[in-house]
């Protein structure tokens, strides 16, 4: 029999609902920074094959979570392509991309770490392995503006007064996006995760319009490559963007706390759903944190004995407790379904 | 017979839409940016009387906008409080408050430059004016967080971990937005805008508590106070935070771009409704600006030939072009509703 976090996303029975949060491997965790501090760069951490499998592992005996995430960061395949990534502490990602005709094709191997680092893990650990990437948007929202922002104003510039290169840099993101995943999938992962952070800064309108032309060939692709490999979607503007992304080819989506989790049961009754806690709800006291999970739980559980899985609306934040994170786990697997 | 803008936000009949600006008169405007040179700090910007009263005007004649809005900032309310504003270029807002507790009763007399400036406006222009405010969540976000951010994390931790001194804030605000608005009347704006700018983060429930527990209140006391002035109410979010925002008792809803105008319109018919263009769209040719600008207004006059403001989703950008904004404005003016 599978492991429960796969049943779950595959609506099969399940004897509770299964738990894995987003940046469960990260700086709130001592035993992270710790490992940080072995080299100097970030970029140099994601891609040393041993400290990153080390992290990857660290949620699974720190927090007992029922599913690991590839250590890695959405922008790594981006540096193959040509494209300049930076990590400058306190500051977030710079970039430095030229425009998507001058990309250089995207060669695999020169992040064949990543492939590394998921047999490595997987020979360590029987829990399923969640691959990721960043989706198209989010990364070109990142090239566009070529550093982190509170609007991304760039990439909607583009859409709106060149659409030509910007539907260049959405299909050519989904091309490297293809080849990418497949790389992880053959790896072995268990399941794939698509992050779109950015996504609430699109109109529905806009977001029909690149979810319909570029993000469903990426998602048809998976499912005619790999047809038992579950892939999740995550897309933050849950609220306003449900509508189209339900129409998507995916087996579930990880929607954020702007969207209502019992209207999300409601209204997306045949995909499994993932989240959506507002993370800051860890800042609460633990008896809070107890009864906002416990309700949460309750609510999923009158619409549904599976096809949820526990985790945050965004990722932990470096500020949170360990401790609180840990109950937080602990009280998603005390939870039963009868 | 009343101004057209003051005709369509009370549902009376007008001829064609009125248009205004978020950020009319900003950065994007060369006679702004003239202007501005005169002072040193953005601060004393505003509270020049002579200076921000010519800044009010300059929409008048370059746009030829529908109604002015008092040139102003938010921030600039909270400097009696006790809290510490500053503004550095580049960088935006620094904040430094005393808990709630500490703040100092609010003393209008403290900004009276800013109803020196409304009656210096309406000394020189027949243009109705628009008084505005920051919305209660949106200063207490940025009096949590100290400055501008991505998400506001602080504010949602505070309700989520301490709910009693959010409550506090936000009582504290509302009572200080009660005196200052009714200052800004008494000294003769036509309508008044409330800003709520990074109510994009909350949750629909967390949205709820606030809008019930705190945001009504001033919204009743001014209904109550000044019957005969429209209300304005501005929130991004507006795709997942309608529901509860449509029962709040103002006039207007300006909504952003994460609401398609078709389903606020359909949705809302018993408020007027503002907005929603994506400011991003002023980035495209002057034919697509035309193009989406009048298929906006078939859209609304499909459904209503009053109570309709047109305004974008957010403020104009320091980067637009005066001419293609004009053209925009001009494009609002000659469609007519026969």
């Amino acid at each position: 029999m599978s492991h429960l976090f796969i049943r779950a996303l595959k609506g099969e029975p399940v004897e509770r609902f299964p738990v894995w949060l987003m940046r469960q491997a990260g700086r709130y965790m001592p035993q992270y920074r710790e490992l940080r501090k072995k080299v100097s760069s970030f970029l140099e951490f994601c891609s040393n094959v041993k400290l990153a499998t080390e992290v990857t592992l660290l949620p699974q005996h720190l927090l007992g979570v029922d599913a690991l995430i590839l250590f890695s960061d959405i922008l790594v395949p981006l540096i193959p392509l040509g494209i300049e990534v930076k990590f400058v502490p306190g500051e977030g990602p710079l970039l430095n991309a030229p425009s998507p005709e001058g990309w250089k094709p995207f060669n695999p191997d020169e992040v064949s770490y990543v492939y590394e680092t998921i047999r490595e893990v997987k020979k360590l650990s029987d829990l399923p392995l969640i691959g990721f990437a960043g989706a198209p948007f989010t990364l070109g929202a990142y090239i566009v503006e070529g550093k982190t922002s509170r609007d991304f104003k760039e990439i909607r510039k583009l859409y709106h007064s060149d659409r030509e290169t910007f539907d260049a840099t959405m299909t050519k993101l989904v091309e490297m996006l293809k080849i990418y995943l497949t790389h992880q999938v053959k790896a072995g992962v268990d399941a794939v995760q698509l992050f779109d952070s950015w996504a609430y800064t699109m109109s529905p309108s806009m977001f029909e319009y690149y979810a319909n032309k570029h993000l469903r060939k990426l998602f048809e692709y998976l499912k005619e490559e790999f047809p038992s490999t579950p892939v999740i979607y995550f897309f933050r503007g849950s609220g306003h963007l449900y509508p189209a992304a339900k129409r998507l080819p995916v087996d579930a989506l990880s929607i954020d706390w702007t969207l209502e989790l019992e209207k999300a049961l409601r209204e997306i009754p045949d995909k499994a759903l993932q989240g959506n806690m507002d993370p800051t709800i860890l800042y609460a006291d633990e008896e809070t944190v107890v009864k906002e999970t416990r309700k949460l739980l309750n609510t999923v559980a009158l619409h549904r004995k599976s096809r949820y899985v526990f985790n945050l609306g965004h990722g932990l934040a470096p500020d949170m407790e360990l401790q609180k994170v840990k109950l937080l786990v602990e009280t998603v697997k005390g939870f039963k379904l009868s």
